[in-house]
């Protein structure tokens, strides 16, 4: 069995060079694959998952060897643990692939061909964006779902992982090209880059001609260095300041559940609960008892004034916490008058990710539902529930920030366009 | 009646205040948009028809003092022919507007709203994408059309025109103005910068906080600056070097017509065809008498070595002349062996603009479709009809050449996104 690809290139390689080889590559290959058919790209699938299976020593010993120049780096705890390819890791990138193999192929679809006064009939096409930039950090795993979601969706990519990672990646790697080699697609359809010095992220990011999209998954440090850095366009994921406003006319049990769940279930996620926001006429019969629950479950409680009146042991909110992203157990806490200060807050400190109203009101939901101006807008449900998966999409590639092209989580779908087809007659214009 | 915003700022103000000052407001002011009935937007659009009418004699004097600085300037006759505001141009602005008030209004559908296993209910809402930025150059009736389609769509423009049509742009944003004021939207809702400076310009392309997408329209050098200098996603349109294959099966009567027709009916613009590729087999009898035509509508022709062989007064194609956008009577034509070579030619030197095959061979029809990569496909069109009106979009914000958001000609729909609406009660996550 080959481990094709699996060595980190030191050759002293000039980058520029290597990126347009990469890009070249990659560019001839996305023209073979914008055409395979749905059988041999699902073949490709499930043969990875099957060398990723078979290969799970060799994944293991390549990872060992990551971590342990990890370990001698210093790298932190947290940091190592992400890194590992525990079997079960191993495990889910299989069925993370054969899942993808189970979703429905979007490209070549035609959608409303529609006659026109002149004769004409025109509609659209669904096909591939082309050529896919994927730049992540420490998760190897990231390797397999990212190169599987470009497989699918009939494009080629270009991965570029952490440096500490490079060995699983190259390991993960090698299974994606023999898979790519034994289906008959171009091995280069997905590259994973074997030099790990950063210049060449800044390299991929100005290659605008052979790269497509470049999406970048990892921390905010990563995707603004990415967003201000790229001459190319981004499907970016930036803060998710999130809120849970309970309306005077919520049913108290869905609110404590909703906003305690919201806030606690996990809290390193972008669609985590920042900011509760309450209206003063439900304040006292709700507040009280959930500022106990998250106390209890060790989150820090920031809250205005009124707040502090009402519930004991909560910090004092400054300007700053409204507008910010705690990625772990504390929440900021503000009493409102009702729907139209709790808009103009989420208007004014929100991130636009995701938010969602609690109330029983058909009126208030609609204008939450019309008004709020965030990538998903929620009635009565946890913004946890905010993701790829549980919206039906099948997969994520990560959840987009942006309003133009995609918004919110990025399936399949967001990694393709569509063309406009014309058919005539002989249809001239006049 | 006022003339609101009918001056040119000539006060000694800080550009970088200015230039905030409009993204403000227009921030402000989109989200009133936002939630804007179609019944306000249309008769804002409709009394902006009104009043371009009432002060047609308002419009041309002022658009006659940019005639006069710009004959002073030596303003070409080309450039002083766009900017003169006709009668027939003024009433095609109203027009336009009229039109645009007769067009479905997008905002706040819902489709597609899906139950999931964990009972949520997820569809997607189809909203404004905010403030639009629209640079453009020497023709006023582009701040109407372009302030037309931003307000039907809810968002907020900033219109940042040709210095040479200053006063004729003011002129028309005073009606546009006061059309907003008498519907009860914001005047903000639509901003012309009465500043001339070119640094409004750079200043527009910065304000990625406060404004959600840039469209250039005008020539290449104003879309290559403005794509190159801007930190916001631009809605771009770069060159249009379309193409039409003659394959071996075409019918010869529709052949001619469509290449004829795809060159010689309008030489400025960008789906017009600029290399003609047919098939060695049908050359003999098609091309000959093509030439013929071209040569007597005073095309200038320059062709592979087998076409000069064919036809007369047919020049040397050099190697630079299959990338190049005439815009202009000049085509370039080439013989080749069939559908894979003129697929390949397309794809090594087209702008994936809008290529068109004419052929009676249902497979080779299928695989142009399929095959090529390019905003418009056509099957027996002429490649003219590429175009948002023939399309049926209703109206044209333009046409753009990028893979992401919007590609092919843009409408109303290239102006708005979709965000993703969530219903339940009381889920969460577990």
């Amino acid at each position: 069995m080959t481990q094709a690809n699996a060595t980190i290139r030191q050759d002293a390689v000039n980058i520029g060079t290597y990126v347009r080889e990469l890009g070249l590559s990659a560019r001839a290959a996305a023209r073979t694959m914008a055409r395979a058919g749905t059988q041999e790209k699902n073949q490709a699938l499930r043969a990875t998952a099957d060398l990723i299976i078979a290969r799970r020593t060799f994944l293991k010993d390549e990872n060992t060897r990551d971590l342990e120049v990890g370990a001698a780096k210093g790298l932190g705890g947290a940091l190592l643990d992400r890194l590992e390819l525990t079997d079960a890791r191993i495990d889910a990138m299989a069925e993370g692939l054969r899942h993808i193999e189970s979703l429905p192929d979007l490209i070549g679809e035609i959608t409303s061909m529609k006659f026109r006064p002149s004769g004409i009939q025109v509609g659209q096409m669904r096909v591939p964006l082309g050529v896919v930039g994927i730049i992540y950090e420490s998760r190897p795993n990231v390797t397999a779902d990212a190169a599987g979601l470009c497989i699918k969706s009939g494009n080629a990519a270009i991965l570029r992982g952490g440096s500490e990672a490079i060995r699983s990646n190259l390991a993960i790697a090698g299974c994606i090209a023999r898979g790519l080699e034994e289906s008959g697609l171009p091995e280069s359809s997905v590259q994973v880059a074997s030099i790990t010095d950063r210049a060449v992220v800044g390299g991929l990011l100005t290659s605008a001609e052979h790269i497509d999209v470049i999406i970048p998954r990892g921390g905010k440090g990563l995707i603004e260095r990415v967003s201000k850095e790229s001459m190319i366009p981004v499907i970016k994921h930036l803060d998710g300041v999130c809120h849970v406003f309970i309306d005077e006319q919520a049913d108290p049990g869905k609110a404590i559940s909703i906003a305690y769940n919201a806030k606690t279930q996990r809290y390193g996620t972008c669609n985590t609960l920042e900011t509760l926001l309450i209206a003063e006429l439900i304040a006292p019969e709700v507040l009280p008892r959930l500022c106990g629950m998250y106390r209890q479950a060790g989150v820090e409680l920031r809250g205005c004034a009124a707040t502090r009146a009402l519930c004991q042991g909560v910090g004092t909110a400054r300007e700053s916490d409204w507008s910010t992203e705690y990625l772990g157990p504390l929440l900021s806490i503000r009493i409102v008058t009702g729907l139209d200060e709790a808009m103009d807050h989420i208007e004014n400190y929100g991130s636009h990710h995701t938010d969602a109203i609690v109330t029983e009101n058909f009126s208030s939901a609609r204008r939450f539902l019309r008004e709020v101006d965030s990538s998903s807008v929620m009635v009565n449900v946890s913004t946890r529930l905010a993701d790829g998966f549980e919206y039906g999409l099948g997969a994520e590639i990560g959840i987009s920030t942006d309003k133009l092209h995609a918004r919110g989580p990025v399936g399949l779908e967001g990694l393709t366009t569509q063309k406009y087809i014309v058919t005539g007659e002989g249809q001239i214009r006049t």
